[in-house]
């Protein structure tokens, strides 16, 4: 370990050494994303399809597989500046507490208001909402750090944000909630009256607690059907992996500037955001044969979409009104045990990354709940970051990789997406606490299931 | 704002300028503050007093009033180097905001896991007490924040932590308690069972939902009746002011580097720790003579130690089990009204502070806890970072300064600083959102009360 001394315990870059360009990934896969499909017609879905939902940049990014390199607009990276650079941090401490000679990294993303990456893609999408002279946006959100971070990045640029938020989280998060309305947005239960799916759902189901799958179509329907408006959604989508590619494009700014190489590049996945966005840059190299990483998907046991979904088209949600996408996807019926704690629970992956993955250029592995809220304590302890479970899943395989180097005397250096912080996940913490979390892991039959319900498409 | 270009929105020094000793002002001040009174002699507190209850080192810190600088031990500055340093921000979207020629720069102390700049004393204390070889600290924490930072630093260096937690907090705030259990403390509902006087106290008033003066008896009770431990606290006392001056240290670092001087520092005042700490190095350039500043403490009108309150011998504990400080007070008997939501609720002050604002080194001022609330919406909603309802007293104060320039045009530079976030006070915050907060500025009637209660001393 002899650039020990040499590397500090944080490295956060230089105001002018912040990206001015996001990293579009597909423009270096040869096999590039299957396209979005119109589920009536089956057909790929057109520019003017897409313009009624999405505003009219995103529409362009959304279907763009081919601009290598987008500058960031000033005004996004005005906004970046209030949180970014956000630290690369040598995990000098835990790579002690393991006894391992493995070195650590680990990009963390927690330091805003919304606690993780999802203000990167936030500020640009109302960004482009503004540009476009709309009067609001409307997405829907579950735990609720996507609907913070959109709040807060409407705030910014003044634009109407109406969330649609699952309403059992509405009732169980209200601090949550709090947090959406300080920065101006309405945020209201779903299923709500103020739809005609949400009063569907409310004549059918009096007692519901609500779903994601209705909460997106509510904010959906809302989107369309009032003039200036446009929907917007945190993951999954190219477009929110390429404004997530600022994690990747940053750390390896700053990684290049101490010469650090990473040979394992380790991220949480559920819809993907977070885990394209960091290793965009060092896949893109990949691809071109510059260099070669080791990248590492971590998933929940209990929601396996790449390691035991299907590579196929599914709705990208429950409630059918949106395009489909080919991806890993356990069906879009499916819904994780109720025990299942560490967020992560969508049922679908990223196009970009199912496409990577099915091509071999990244690993996938899924651990069990409680071994993740074990690796998130023993992290806090230790480097003292509180961080969210869906985080915590990055941490797990870190960890588990670094043991292994101990054994085997490697010293391999390894680099992780710390996305959040889990201040408001310590209901969860607390079930970790008191011995009342359990693991899950849905049997065949289960996801046969939801095997079942894809749509039938060539 | 010729500079505009050169000052980049956040200023993070790099770990070979971190701070490496902490300034202590009392080396500086002419009139020293009043000694530590034994509450039954009412003789000037010993050190071998003092060193049953507090660490050794600790009490030689408290009593040392001619020590300018010390340095700080390596373990505490690898410990820092994992959350510091904190940023040094220009607050450019909130000037625009307000159309002010000032320019605003804050230090931010909310980017840890314990939320605030409480860590920077917890740490310190930790420390001392791990070389000393005891097994563990106790102390009470009322909303949670010092518990949280106390737990953070005794899961570092090994020890046990016991933190009383006031009944009604314990309750209301299950998140906080998870935190600090996550960090391994254990955290007792107080009063409790576990002590003589929370024994008596539940015997009395079976149904109570605690107090801060119990839950210090608590551990102080704890601490000194168990071999190997000893009781920390987190504000108010002189070794707190000590480790907290590296948030002014850092300040000064990074400002001197931008060549950037303050006209007017601004800091919340509760028992101090915060506003000694920001202070502290330009405060000692002020007591020298060598350069001129404006100080404003900031206090909640329901809870006016400074500009309201006494300078005299008082309790510090509502308990009075602990020694008596002279200082600016309300008395230990003092209780806020039950609609003050802001934090800041102590009845006294440092004794440091109340010396330096009672020989006029430093202003005072007190605002209602509606404009503090309407401060931090507003400075939230362009700044991104959503405020602990304590550090937004220093923004109320802030931006009424600010606004001041806009009327004179003058470019003044305003420094104030943001010692939190305030993701555990969101149901202050859905007081003030659903206009359920309401303003209360005690009557003198009310405030004789509470200095009827003061001891007789000289």
């Amino acid at each position: 370990m002899k650039d020990t001394k040499a590397i500090p315990y944080k490295i956060y870059l230089e105001e002018k050494e912040l990206p001015t360009t996001w990293y579009n990934v597909r423009a270096d896969m040869k096999n590039k994303p299957a396209p979005l499909l119109n589920p009536g017609t089956l057909q790929p879905m057109k520019a003017e399809e897409l313009a009624g939902v999405f505003c009219d940049e995103l529409v362009k990014q959304e279907l763009d597989n081919d601009t290598r390199y987008y500058p960031i607009p000033q005004e996004i990276v005005d906004f970046y500046k209030m949180y970014r650079p956000s630290p690369l941090v040598r995990a000098y401490c835990l790579e002690k507490k393991l006894g391992t000679p493995a070195k650590i990294y680990y990009k963390f993303e927690g330091n805003n208001t919304s606690g993780s990456h999802k203000l990167n893609s936030a500020i640009a999408q109302a960004y482009y909402a503004k540009q476009q002279g709309l009067k609001g946006v409307t997405t829907e959100t579950g735990a609720g750090q996507w609907g913070t971070a959109l709040s807060m990045a409407c705030s910014y640029f003044g634009l109407d944000c109406k969330v649609y938020m699952v309403k059992v989280s509405y009732e169980q998060k209200p601090f949550r909630r709090e947090v959406m309305r300080t920065y101006g947005a309405s945020v209201v239960p779903s299923p709500s009256n103020t739809t005609n799916v949400g009063r569907a759902i409310l004549e059918q189901f009096p007692g519901t607690t609500g779903s994601l799958g209705c909460a997106i179509s509510e904010a959906v329907e809302v989107a369309v059907s009032n003039p200036g408006y446009r929907y917007v959604l945190g993951s999954v989508l190219n477009q929110v992996l390429l404004h997530q590619s600022v994690i990747g494009v940053e750390t390896k700014i700053a990684m290049d500037k101490y010469g650090i190489v990473p040979d394992i590049i380790i991220g949480c996945a559920g819809g993907g955001s977070n885990l394209g966005g960091l290793i965009a840059p060092f896949m893109g190299e990949k691809l071109r044969g510059e260099k070669d990483y080791r990248f590492i998907a971590v998933e929940p046991a209990s929601c396996p979409s790449f390691t035991r979904g299907k590579f196929a088209y599914d709705f990208c949600d429950t409630g059918k009104v949106c395009p489909m996408a080919k991806m890993y996807t356990l069906g879009s019926g499916f819904i994780p045990a109720p025990n299942h704690a560490g967020g992560l629970r969508y049922h679908g992956m990223s196009s970009i990354l199912s496409q990577l993955y099915h091509d071999g250029y990244m690993e996938a592995r899924s651990v069990e709940q409680t071994s993740v809220f074990k690796a998130a304590e023993e992290f806090a302890r230790v480097e003292g970051i509180l961080p969210a479970p869906e985080s915590a899943h990055a941490i797990r395989a870190a960890i588990d990789e670094a043991l292994k180097c101990k054994e085997t005397g490697e010293e391999k250096t390894i680099l992780f997406g710390l996305t959040g912080t889990g201040y408001f996940d310590m209901v969860a913490y607390e079930k970790f606490h008191d011995g009342l979390m359990s693991d899950y892991i849905p049997s065949d039959e289960e996801l046969q299931k939801g095997f079942d319900g894809l749509p039938k498409v060539d």
